[in-house]
């Protein structure tokens, strides 16, 4: 009964069923045919993903998982999408600073607010986590979810990048779309796990990744229920509720997955923690960096930078059988077609 | 390429996939032949449901919903499983203070932990939420979150509730099994919503409900990611992290699905804020509640009742709409066969 129900989760039509029944069977045939992976150049990296996938998936394999543990998680900016030179939700949250300045004159004389207002980015930048904790939540509250969500939507379906002269919401990177395809057509659950808000990525995690709303873990606000007008909704607080972040991460994993991962994929030290704990678990486990070396197609960073700082990890990796991705020579093209 | 992916989550051999195809339509046929809710009795309540599913299943329909959408979320105790006389929580709760009595000598002269040794259940009660929570907090921390899963699973089953002589896991209603299973195979995602423990639950919901361990939104322990002779592990720490209860539950639902669910099922006064939140959406609902009045094969209980309130609710359900199911009227079986 568990396969009928798996299989027919999209549709209850009989007919419709078995033309897709016939139609996914030549989808296999092509699919397997062909590279799952075009956009990776051999290597390392890829060899490594084709043998876990093979070896996890192959029934009898001594390495085999069940399919509902073949849960990847995937860290967010750096490893799905551009970080660089400012991850973009806090982009976000400085364009909603200038929005919202009129109804908040206080923040003429009120630091990091004023140096912000002013241009002043290097003074908002010595304000450190905590000035930019605080423009996070003075910029992300005092809304319903949904208004949130709207906005955040609207900003990313507006706003280019200026590097890439692309969208930020398109500034995805096809080998990871490719790769979350791949663990999809092969059983895995594949979910987000970033310290981005939760809302700020669930409106694109479908359209970008495939990813539904209910598989991205993120940080958070409090929110708290309210009628409204007659309508039931959930105000956003100013007030952070969990860092999904560092040791959060594997805390955010469990509270919302319940299972501990067997791939996770990274770009930072930041993603240590979450790939520990994935690599913790019994049986085979694969835990991978994205390590940025393209400066011409993307961009170079890594120990020094002050987003995405890859030092610890570099350092490690070797030992503890993590796989470091290196961009420029392992992926044969960084973003998808506009 | 969606409904391939859909479609080869659980396997990638072609002529097994062939198979399958074949195999659905004969099951669809038949489960559409068949009632899909044998063990409800035709009344308001069943005709309500099947109305329902029939609408926003249909596609053209002025009600159809979206796949995606289909959220349906079930509260735990007294809704898919008997919670009278006690929570079950609170049974292995109690159970844990004696069990763990040895290494608390202090518990001797501290209440509420002082009565529940000597059995002095009446100051226990008087202790009220506070003291409960006290008992709780201290049952239920200070191990890996594996080994308070192991605990939890070893006395779910041994364990057996006094009236009816079966494993408190297997006190579930067989009406509810139906229910959960038509919405799935009507492209629903079910998930528990409880202000129970999540990793109380996890460990019974996919054998029990066939609910999968992620699509269980519940109260929670601050946990604390270690790394414990050598192993990254979760350890949970005296100490709330989250309550999914009353107005946590619509905080909880938009935290872990991110999207407003169509079809709410409670049976008490504290279901009240989800099943409105759910209500609340546009397009079209559907809001139910068990009604325990069934003292022959399970409990009937209401509005003094000491769990499971359900007093508002009556009070409320004819203008709002919410559909009262009456568990003697309503279910023509209440347990599956052992």
């Amino acid at each position: 009964m568990n396969l009928y129900k798996r299989r027919n989760k999209a549709n209850s039509r009989f007919s419709l069923s078995a033309f897709i029944g016939i139609f996914s069977l030549f989808l296999c045939s092509v699919s397997y045919a062909a590279d799952p992976l075009p956009s990776w150049n051999d290597g390392t990296a890829k060899t490594a993903i084709g043998e876990f996938i093979a070896a996890v998936t192959e029934e009898g394999s001594k390495d085999y998982i069940e399919p509902a543990e073949r849960i990847a998680v995937f860290d967010h900016d750096g490893t799905l999408w551009v970080e660089y030179p400012m991850y973009t939700q806090l982009l976000f949250a400085f364009e909603r600073v200038k929005e919202l300045a009129p109804q908040h004159p206080e923040w003429k004389t009120t630091q990091p607010f004023k140096a912000l207002l002013e241009g002043d980015m290097k003074t908002v930048g010595a304000s450190g986590m905590k000035g930019l904790m605080e423009i996070v939540v003075a910029t992300h509250s005092g809304m319903t979810a949904a208004e949130f969500e709207m906005e955040a939507s609207r900003w990313l379906a507006t706003t280019k990048h200026p590097k890439f002269d692309r969208l930020y919401s398109d500034c995805i990177y096809l080998p990871q779309l490719e790769l979350l395809a791949y663990l999809r057509s092969s059983g895995f659950k594949t979910f987000i796990v970033s310290g981005g808000g939760i809302q700020f990525m669930r409106p694109i995690s479908e359209k970008n990744y495939g990813i539904p709303r209910e598989q991205v873990v993120g940080s958070n606000a409090v929110s708290e229920f309210q009628i409204k007008d007659g309508n039931p909704v959930l105000v956003r607080q100013p007030k952070i509720g969990f860092v999904n972040d560092k040791a959060g991460k594997p805390v955010g994993i469990y509270e919302h997955i319940g299972r501990r991962p067997v791939l996770a994929f990274g770009n930072s030290d930041s993603d240590m923690e979450m790939i520990e704990f994935t690599m913790g678990g019994e049986g085979r486990r694969l835990g991978l960096f994205v390590h940025h070396t393209d400066a011409d197609r993307e961009y170079a960073y890594d120990r020094e930078s002050h987003v995405g700082t890859l030092d610890k990890v570099l350092d490690q990796a070797d030992a503890k059988g993590w796989i470091v991705v290196d961009m420029k020579r392992d992926w044969q093209t960084v973003f998808p077609p506009e």
